[in-house]
């Protein structure tokens, strides 16, 4: 059985050495100094460890099951849910008027890192009341927002998403899912909406979905989707509870992985439904979820790494198997912990390596969206849209890589499901698929966000690159280890950014058969980047004499390792999107 | 669910127009002709299509079911497994004398190739047999021959090969299975073994365990190891069945794939065991295996990735969503097939130039083995043996990297087990642990491969690579395509041999922290010389006006993008293998 620890250290070291939360000019953050987030993390790595984390093995093995139009979540789920509730941690950075505890949106997703590393599949009943919350906080009536938000914030009602349909997932323009006006201001829906996320459970009251359709008569394709909130009861003036609405569960998947979590085939059979916002801007209120949505989605890649790190660490560590190249290292044992060898190693570290700067990252991105939000700062908006696609690309499709990687330490026992191992794999997985396939977050980066305004939120990123850099040349200890491998992989990601410009003009495809490539590319210089400043955040605290070293020593140690062992991927990458789309789409269909 | 047919032109094409089998003088190798091997990949293609590929669903669902001391297969296993014996396919390249057809090993692997494709956990049954076969026809007495090849060859019985234990794996030195001279010429076994692939189930009248253990007083650690072979039943000098012997299967496993085949935990009671060949020398036994054992596992990467690949290119084809960015390809229809998008192209072109490329290595290999076996060639034995750790460790990485690219291209619908998408990832996901750990993969290349004989076989391998491209230098259509990314790779890998020369002598950690990177390099570097040949070979067939110009045509296309997309790969392992182990070695263990 795999244990975990909540990574508190890490967490409060991105949150005060690299993005000195309390020191910035937010709403709200110069109450996140170090004693209070470190408490708040302290007591979300409590119930990460103590409560959620035992029943993920629980939640794989049992699945959920459903009877009779009933979902019965896994053994223990619903104690669990109540005892997140109570906590409080479902609303924290929600409105206070709703419930909420109106914390800034960085120590939300801080806080959410250990559940989400101890319990995946779990912690998405409340990831998506999450999003139905922002949803209806951005688009819906005041008169909505009193009767849905305060249950929602707290979960004891929760929320879901319904997009995809049988025939439609990225091209939701060919939706089917039909809206009629039932004459009182609601709709008639009706349709068939799958792979929802918790679409029903056992675990609350009620259940409000958010739901995609189309009103009739409304324009062709993409224009013509609105967004409807759906309730599986209909909610009384009063706030009680009333009939059963004409949605149900028609089928829940078997999938590879997040057992725990139910995905449902939802059927609306003339379901009452209310528009949220305008008429035909569903997409517009989608959109605005997006990065949030996204950056939490690339936020689970990483924290599933997170977790099977940890428990291939310690495996590492036990596991006695042959001795050191170099000679016994604990000759009084029968054989050396394998820990000793440089293969393992080097994966540990590159596991190690990405998650610190995914980590780093991904709360880089928490503050630029309260920045965007909280101070209306038109660049942090450009700019976490720039790296939304990014964040969620390239952190799962490494998540999944390093949850693999850690698998592998175990060798055989990593194959069998009692050890857990496979586990951190196969819930993984679902990331890279999910709330947009990494083929589109790549679409989407090279598509759309490279040329955005003008192209200048890559401007401002490749800016920011370079005068990292140029402030800190005179730092000797960074210049060799930190900034030439970052002004190389940077000068490459620029080189492709210009290839992009010169062919893919004409020839869009030039563009996009190299898009894949540009984005891991990217996701390597946002994390060199990242080591960079958190080498340098580093070398400060063991300047001001801090004391714990050892902790400091290997946060550089660390970024030294990614830098020299990961930033030579931009090259590789480069090398690729050159070659254009010529030998990308030289067969005919009929000849794969 | 998905769908398979065996690639019998590919195959073909391979043993013809690449290695032209046919014309080798190794015995046996006459009898190929074109005729005769489509012939028999016909048949194997049919069995696969039809019998096993049924099944692969099945076994993954039903798995293996314990209840009192009998192992049950999955529904249907037994029926298909007496197809596979009547139709003659488990002893293909065994020797006449015991039953088998005498066929080269290079036409028994073809024609295992899309048996394994079609069904992985099934095809192990006989893959295990196949290996007792040969531990016996090399090291077992004519006794033990005449006993139990003829049963094992047509796979009445079937073999296991038991080496790991609770407490070892890679490191069989502290191997505890005890045995103990029974005073008539047999000994008496004792221990636990685990991870018995096939250990115990009901296809079979018996199984013949092969099985390391210690002979008391023995020599310490590896060199104390010896083999005995272990029947389920006894077996009477008449050949009729005897007494049930003490070995019982304990456990079996869940496992996150290959669920069809028992993964069985072993318990030997003072069961009777026959040593075979010499005392303490049971490893040199199963070296005697290995190249061959890890040459299949290395086919079962790519033909998983195979597998995958031909159902995403069918899903691509038919999944309509979204249009051609150039603009509608398919105006009558309501959106354009995904397979117009570069990047779902990018994706399908990574798998089908692996695949194919990955294919002609694992017959190269074949081919060698034959060499080695038949022509008591010592160089192909040298060559074999190189070759045969980047064969399975790079085949088995990319073949899980592969099937898990194909289940991408389903978006949502890969992560639903139904759709048989995820099947494919899970299953492949053991070859890269078992018959050796990939770690285990490298450190065997670079820690002993490289340097054995003097160096004479990674020579061989750079010459051998050199003079195809000196040869071939004043074909202009080879040139800029496939001979200078090929030179370029191939620098690459030199000089990453060089660096190890250089910095791994003193250092040894500075070798082994690249190994793995050195194993995909060579990997790249041999996929990569296979291309440049089946291109030569391809361009060939045109020039001799060949009926089947799209086929020739669309391997050239395939290899032109293996060389500009993959090859790249080399200089990003060579800049990495070039740091040494200064930043992997750099951490203490405790501050992981």
């Amino acid at each position: 059985m795999p244990s975990f620890t909540a990574p508190i250290k890490d967490l409060q070291f991105v949150l005060h050495d690299l993005l000195k939360v309390s020191e910035q000019d937010i709403p709200g953050y110069a109450d996140l100094d170090r004693d209070f987030t470190s408490a708040v993390l302290e007591e979300a790595g409590k119930v990460a460890s103590e409560v959620l984390h035992p029943l993920n093995a629980v939640g794989d093995r049992e699945g959920c099951v459903l009877e009779n139009g009933i979902v019965r979540t896994p053994t223990g789920f619903k104690a669990a849910f109540d005892a997140v509730r109570e906590g409080g941690w479902t609303g924290m950075d929600c409105p206070e008027e709703f419930g909420g505890q109106g914390l800034p949106y960085v120590m939300h997703t801080a806080a959410q890192e250990p559940m989400v590393s101890a319990n995946m599949a779990f912690n998405m009943y409340q990831g998506l009341t999450h999003g139905a919350v922002s949803a209806i906080l951005f688009h819906g009536s005041d008169a909505q927002k009193a009767t849905y938000l305060p249950k929602l914030v707290s979960c004891e009602w929760t929320g879901t998403m319904n997009l995809t349909e049988p025939h439609c997932g990225t091209d939701l323009g060919m939706m089917r899912t039909k809206a009629v006006p039932n004459g009182d201001g609601s709709f008639a829906i009706t349709g068939q909406k799958i792979f929802i996320s918790a679409g029903e459970h056992d675990m609350a009251d009620n259940i409000i979905h958010l739901v995609l359709a189309k009103i009739q008569g409304g324009p062709e394709g993409i224009k013509g989707v609105s967004l409807f909130i759906v309730p599986k009861y209909m909610v009384n003036e009063d706030g009680s509870m009333g009939a059963r609405n004409g949605v149900s569960v028609g089928k829940i998947e078997e999938k590879m992985g997040i057992h725990g979590n139910a995905t449902c085939v939802m059927n609306y059979d003339g379901a009452t439904g209310f528009l949220v916002g305008e008429e035909h801007k569903g997409m517009r209120a989608m959109f605005t979820m997006m990065n949030e949505a996204r950056l939490g989605v690339g936020l689970q890649g990483y924290a599933q790494a997170e977790a099977a790190y940890q428990n291939a660490v310690a495996y590492a560590n036990d596991r006695l198997q042959g001795r050191a190249v170099t000679g016994a290292m604990y000759p009084e044992k029968a054989a050396d912990p394998i820990i000793v060898h440089p293969d393992i190693r080097r994966n540990l570290m590159d596991q190690k390596s990405f998650v610190e700067g995914a980590r780093a990252l991904t709360l880089w991105g928490a503050y630029l969206i309260d920045r965007a939000h909280k101070n209306k700062d038109a660049a942090a908006d450009g700019l976490i849209s720039l790296l939304t696609p990014v964040i969620k690309g390239f952190q799962t499709d490494k998540g999944f890589e390093y949850a693999t990687a850690a698998q592998q330490v175990y060798g055989g026992h990593g194959y069998i499901e009692e050890w857990g191992m496979s586990q951190y794999a196969r819930d993984a997985r679902i990331a890279m698929i999910y709330e947009g396939a990494n083929g589109i977050q790549a679409l989407d980066l090279v598509g759309r966000k490279l040329a955005q305004d003008g192209g200048k939120h890559v401007m401002a990123f490749f800016d920011l690159v370079k005068s990292f850099i140029k402030d800190n040349e005179g730092n000797a200890a960074l210049k060799s280890g930190f900034l030439d491998p970052l002004k190389a992989a940077s000068k490459d990601l620029q080189a492709a950014g210009m290839y992009f410009m010169q062919n893919g003009m004409k020839t869009p495809n030039n563009a996009l058969a190299g898009s894949y490539d540009f984005m891991h590319m990217m996701g390597h210089v946002c994390l060199g980047l990242m080591w960079a400043q958190m080498a340098k955040a580093a070398m400060e605290a063991l300047d001001a004499g801090t004391e714990d070293k050892a902790f400091y020593e290997t946060k550089i140690a660390t970024g030294r390792y990614y830098m020299t062992r990961q930033l030579p991927a931009t090259a590789m990458h480069l090398a690729r999107i050159n070659t254009g789309a010529e030998t990308v789409m030289a067969l005919e269909a009929a000849n794969f």
